[in-house]
């Protein structure tokens, strides 16, 4: 579990050969972290005579916030939960006909749930990215940068799990799952990446304002 | 200490309103994520007969990484420690002329070390990229996607320790010095944008490759 591990732990087994935790629970964790800034940035925000039109606003969007990082903290084990399955799928017997026939069956089933989880970690990089959005233009001056970090992390989150999303994909017989899944994963990329730019724009020119 | 805490405590942590850990230390955060992420592909190309010809370099290059991954670590740390004392010299009393003068060193002297931090982030995560961008070539082509989620890492950064440069140069009264460390650290974003954007592209190429 990601969550329970000291972060010293965690990094010493993303380094270590061993296949997980990999890239795609790294983008969870970047996710999470961006997460985490965007919530920093609401606890800077509400309970401020300056913000207060915007204050339930915040709150709304700070308990969205705690959901996804908590989601995506889910998901960085989950990527590593599906790993060993596939893994084991890989070395089913081909001998015969039926052998091969079973093989094909459930590596398809297992490719599919190794795509999934980046995807799932795609969608939910993307709603942060969203509220980051909000809080770029509305949340407290004193801490727009971290709106900006925060966008770092999930644009991060978007382009490390995408790869996971390929390399799943790619080994699927049914290309026409395959390729739907790469063009929703493609399509989160290129708004997230754009939005992700965005946000980053906004925060250095009122960081410039002062 | 970021590496004896939990994951889960880092990441309640960063979201709380207290100012650190911050934007500075998820930087250095995510420096160390691309590092590790670089040396798990390291791990698995030492010792491969394929990769026999590249073995002394990336055993070399795996003790480089450790000791980048460390520091980020050790830079996430001391991200926190420069704040206390920068927030204590905004406090200082201006009521006489000597006591202006006094509080105008300090906040010199202390903006300054608020600034080297992240400086050294970005320094630290440069070097993470420029190892990133020989696996890309020569390392384990089974885990190049790993490579491709470590620099869009080390770019997150790059990106977010910027931002925390420009907050703490925006204060400074030596306008020469100021822009002397804006400039290194422009410099270090576009160079090390690039060869992040480059090496994603590389991994993209090889994946499709398959």
């Amino acid at each position: 579990m990601v969550e329970q591990n000291t972060f010293n732990e965690f990094l010493t087994e993303l380094s270590s050969k061993a296949p997980v935790p990999g890239g795609g629970g790294a983008a969870g964790v970047g996710g999470a972290l961006g997460a985490a800034l965007g919530q920093m940035v609401m606890n800077l925000t509400i309970g401020k005579k300056k913000y207060a039109d915007v204050e339930e606003e915040m709150e709304g969007l700070l308990v969205t916030m705690e959901q996804l990082k908590k989601r995506l903290i889910h998901l960085a084990d989950k990527d590593g939960e599906v790993f060993a399955p596939l893994a084991a799928a890989y070395s089913l017997p081909t001998g015969t006909q039926e052998e091969k026939a079973y093989k094909e069956q459930v590596m398809e089933e297992r490719l599919l749930a190794a795509s999934q989880v980046p995807l799932d970690i795609m969608e939910a990089a993307s709603q942060v990215l969203s509220i980051l959005e909000v809080l770029a233009h509305k949340g407290s001056r004193m801490a727009v940068s971290d709106v900006g970090v925060g966008a770092s992390f999930a644009r991060a989150a978007l382009l490390g799990a995408v790869m996971n999303v390929y390399i799943n994909t790619k080994s699927m017989k049914n290309r026409e799952r395959a390729e739907e899944l790469n063009q929703r994963a493609d399509a989160m990329v290129a708004d997230g990446a754009k939005k992700a730019d965005e946000i980053y724009e906004t925060v250095l020119k009122k960081l410039r304002q002062g």
